[in-house]
C-alpha cells in the first residue's frame, strides 16, 4: 500500500519551506519510495487529527497499517534496514538524529520562539527583552560552534550520508535562514551539501507546490 | 567488558536528581546490567570530555568499544533487543521516546530556561518579563494537557513498560518538581508509576550517592 503523509491543508507564507513534513518527504525521496499526501486542517484542529496525533502536530504517516508521528521516529522507521541507517553504525547514526532534535533543535527552538515573539507578538506572544533573546542566541551559538568543529573534519556525520545528516541539516536550515550560520562556514557548507542533493530538491519542490495548490484551492473557495 | 557511564565530577545542589545520567542509570538497572561510573570535570570542561562529546555534555557511555552520547541514542541502543523495545512495537515505542525529547522536553526546556533565568540570573542570564515566562508556560501546558489525555487511557504508552515510558517519565519529573503537573493528575500518577519501580529507586539512590561522594572528596581536597 502507498505510504500516506499528512501535512496541513494551508499555512501562511512564513513557515513554508520549514514545516517538518519536509523531513519525511526528503527521506522518502532519498529512498525512492512512493507516497501520497493527505491534509489535516490547520485551524481549528480536528478530532480526526488528534486521534492520529495527540499534540495535533504534523507530520503523521500511515505505512503498512501503522500510524506514526514524531518526525524523528518517522525518519528512523523509514531508514531502518536501508543505507541511511547502516546496521554497523546504527547507534552512532541515531546519536546524530538525537543530537539534531534534542541538542541543536532544543536550543534553536528556545531562541526562535523568542525571535518570533519579537517579530510577530500578535501570533507568538509578548515581546521579550533584547537581552533575553541575546542570551538564548549565545547558548545556541555555543552549540553550533561545537558542531562546526565536528563538521570541519568530515563530509557527513557518520560515514556515508545517513538519516543523521538528513535530520541535522533540516534542523540547521531554519537557523541558516535566520542568519545563525554566518560565523559557521563549515556548517553552511554542510547544509548546502545536503540541500544540493536531488532528493532534497524534489522534496522541497513538492512541499512548496503543496502550498501553492492550497492557495489556489482557497481562491476558488472564496473568490475575491 | 563492563559498561562505563560518564557523568560530572561535581555539581551544586539544584540540578542533582535531574542530570541526564539518571536516564542511563535507570535503563541499566531495568536491564540488570553492570556498569561503572567515571567522571568528567564540570568546570572547566576538558579536552578529553570534548573528544568524547563535542558539546561537552553528559551522559556519555562506553560500551563494547563504542563511545556514545545523547541520552536518547544511549537509551535506544541499550533497549535494542530487549523487552523495553519490543520488535513488534518498535516504531511506536521510538515515537514516544522522540515525543518525550522533541515535543515535551523542547517545550519544557524553553520554559525552564526562562524560569531559571528569573531565579538565578547570575547563572542563567537576564530576567525575562513575567508575561514572556507565562507565554512559554502556556505552550508547555497545552502539550501536557494533550499527553494527560493519552495517559488517562492506559498504564504505559505502548503496551508494557518500555523505553518510551522511561524517557517520558524522566522528562516529566523536572516539570513535576516545578509544579507543572498539578493540573494533570493522570500524568502525576504516570510519573509515580515509573519512579516507584525498584530500578528507578536504585538508579536515583546511586545518582544521589555520587554527589554526596563528590562533596566528601571536595571537603578532603579543601579542608575548612
Amino acid at each position: 500500500m502507498t505510504l500516506t503523509l499528512y501535512t496541513y491543508d494551508w499555512l501562511p507564507e512564513f513557515p513554508r519551506g520549514f514545516v517538518r513534513d519536509i523531513r519525511v518527504r526528503w527521506i522518502l525521496e532519498e529512498l525512492g519510495r512512493d507516497y501520497q499526501v493527505k491534509t489535516v486542517p490547520t485551524q481549528p484542529k480536528s478530532d480526526a487529527h488528534r486521534a492520529m496525533q495527540p499534540f495535533a502536530q504534523v507530520p503523521v504517516i500511515q505505512d503498512d497499517g501503522m500510524t506514526l508521528f514524531e518526525s524523528g521516529a518517522i525518519m528512523m522507521h523509514l531508514a531502518e534496514g536501508t543505507a541511511l541507517l547502516p546496521e554497523a553504525r546504527k547507534a552512532e547514526v541515531a546519536q546524530w538524529v538525537f543530537a539534531a532534535l534534542n541538542t541543536i533543535e532544543v536550543a534553536g527552538s528556545h531562541w526562535i520562539n523568542l525571535v518570533l515573539a519579537e517579530r510577530m507578538p500578535e501570533v507568538f506572544g509578548p515581546v521579550p527583552a533584547p537581552a533575553v533573546i541575546a542570551h538564548a542566541r549565545e547558548g545556541l551559538a555555543t552549540r553550533l560552534a561545537a558542531l562546526e568543529n565536528v563538521v570541519s573534519k568530515k563530509e557527513w556525520l557518520a560515514g556515508e550520508f545517513s538519516v543523521g545528516d538528513l535530520a541535522m541539516i533540516d534542523v540547521l536550515r531554519v537557523l541558516d535562514a535566520e542568519g545563525m550560520l554566518t560565523e559557521c562556514p563549515e556548517l553552511g557548507a554542510f547544509v548546502r551539501r545536503g540541500t544540493g542533493r536531488p532528493a532534497f530538491k524534489r522534496a522541497m519542490a513538492d512541499h512548496m507546490a503543496h502550498w501553492t495548490a492550497a492557495d489556489e484551492a482557497r481562491a476558488v473557495a472564496s473568490p475575491a
